[in-house]
């Protein structure tokens, strides 16, 4: 490889302040150090966190950072130490690493890993707690340990997931978090069994996924807002609070329910029309900082259950291939969530479009 | 039976007003109707839940009533149709009903029931929507579906559990409500497994039984405040809140915790400090009316899940009797928990002792 080793000067958005519009720069990104690979990112997709971050409610938000997690490249060259993945790999970079070895990974019972967490929280590389990109001189911090709103980005080697060379990446990047956050609250987090009543609340990307793994998983009642679900209801129609219309509408209440907006209210809407004795509540969206959700104990001590999912409970490395090929046997869609397709000059009309009505996701060519 | 079909007029313990002591009286009980038992109470315990009531805080409470569910005692007669028990089997009221019919008892899930809810919930009887009790010709109202302080009560077919005859009923009683809520919050709810470790808030009957329960499920580590626990905690000696000390004590946080006390506050402390990716918090004590729960959403997105529990999950007529066996085979305590001894007429004395520091339980002879 001609650039193996070397700095790479490439085309990256980079946020320089919270809420001011993203700025193409020419960036130079550093070779990948022990551990770490570098992936020419091919596309990536905008998700509602970069959004969050980038309007500056974050408070862990670091600026002048470089967004994005939700893509799909190829490794340009990997670092010292690296076995996993070579140049020249395809791959989708994982915000969620998965190392293996901590114990987390080893608990069998989640898939956050925390090998690289104290460094990827505030935006630097673990090896020398530095940076890999800067611009004239500065550095520019990454983010969630992937930085995809860049032609090269380096990440962690336990934050990248080698998958199907013949998957299109176009599509497949939306592998790296929307999607699998979705179906994996249904299937890794909620369990739902066949047969079950499910609510959705928000239905965007994830929303939709929910809806998607819920008909796949066989639920018989699927209530939410819109298109792909057995029901709708719309909270204006209703004088009564959301929750009681649903547990008038399923006899007590839904066995499922999901949070998919990050709206702490609706969190506890979602909590509140799960029937007595076994529902539970799953919280997929993402609260603004210092948000707090609340409830009555007595729901709780009557049965229902309160939990959480990130990136769906998927083990990144193992299972986002794993997704890949699902896709590839038609057993899951992903095209259907592409309502926009864009190039990285386009960013800023891209997050407008993130912004308004009729977007899902939208595509970035690189 | 000399008595069958007729009214009885026995002692009884009424509340007749919030907060005013208890007055023993000359109560009517009329005759078991269809689908009802009536059982001669021998010995109850006196339980925080019915201090609430008496308290008048319980916005359901009704008075006057007569309070008391957690005693054993011998069927004196049953109403038509009641196939299950019959005169002079030893049983134990369950305010838990198992009617083994309705969605909850058949769904698998759950051990509430909604057979008879209806109608415990509000002190009268399902047959006539009446009560059996009286006094001098004003009724007086039935309590969680049980009354136990009283010689003789009358009780749905679906909440009375047939127990083995050999088991001493001074000792047993105790199996109506705490033991059972303690060790099932650990066996059934949380599913504590091998080798974990565990926090307990709140060290009265409940929360050592869950104690016992997580020593009898091999938990390594139990974090407390008192006896028959591997490790205590004072949250008085810390700066800290407490979540952060035993999050910093275990490494990361505890896999289970227990909030035995019915304190909202406490209840966060409990999710809280819990272990990131896994930790499950179990709520078992009772909060006032109208009081809520709260935390960041983060703490479930993050993988902590949110729980409760009622009679310790267990399905009350089913599995009472085999905790009675149990405790026949040593492998379940009772003797431990009873500090008190009285009769009847000194319960307005019982309830100052529950209230002291030094009772857990005090069995009262009737």
């Amino acid at each position: 490889m001609a650039t193996q080793g070397k700095v790479i000067t490439c085309k990256a958005a980079v946020a320089y302040e919270a809420n001011k519009p993203l700025v193409i720069e020419d960036v130079e990104v550093a070779p990948p150090q022990a551990g770490e690979v570098r992936v020419q990112i091919l596309f990536t997709a905008l998700c509602h966190t970069d959004a969050y971050t980038w309007s500056g409610k974050d408070p862990e938000g670091l600026f002048p950072c470089i967004l994005g997690h939700e893509a799909a490249g190829i490794v340009e060259s990997v670092g010292e130490g690296v076995t996993e993945v070579k140049p020249g790999d395809h791959v989708i970079p994982c915000y969620q690493a998965e190392c293996r070895e901590c114990k987390f990974c080893k608990s069998g019972k989640t898939n956050l890993c925390g090998k690289i967490r104290g460094a990827t929280g505030v935006g630097v590389m673990m090896n020398d707690r530095k940076s890999r990109f800067s611009v004239r001189g500065t550095p520019i911090y990454h983010f969630m340990g992937t930085s995809t709103f860049s032609q090269y980005t380096v990440v962690h080697d336990v934050s990248v997931a080698k998958i199907d060379p013949q998957a299109p990446l176009e599509k497949v990047c939306l592998l790296g978090c929307g999607v699998p956050t979705g179906l994996g609250a249904v299937w890794n987090t909620a369990k739902v069994e066949s047969g079950s009543n499910v609510a959705i609340f928000g239905l965007g990307t994830v929303g939709l996924a929910v809806a998607e793994g819920a008909k796949a998983a066989g639920a018989s009642r699927i209530i939410a807002k819109n298109f792909g679900v057995t029901e709708f209801v719309n909270p204006k129609d209703h004088e009564k609070p959301i929750q009681q219309v649903l547990v008038d509408m399923t006899d007590g209440g839904v066995d499922y329910s999901f949070e998919c907006i990050g709206n702490v209210s609706i969190m506890r809407a979602a909590l509140e029309c799960c029937h007595k004795g076994w529902g539970t509540s799953v919280i997929v969206g993402v609260a603004a900082s210092g948000q707090e959700i609340s409830t009555r104990p007595f729901q709780l001590v009557t049965g229902r259950v309160w939990k959480g999912t990130a990136f769906g409970g998927f083990k990144s490395r193992t299972q986002v291939p794993q997704l890949v090929d699902k896709y590839m046997n038609k057993e899951i869609k992903i095209d259907e969530y592409i309502t926009h397709n864009l190039t990285l000059d386009e960013i800023n009309k891209a997050f407008d479009l993130l912004h308004g009505g009729d977007c899902l996701r939208c595509v970035l060519t690189l």
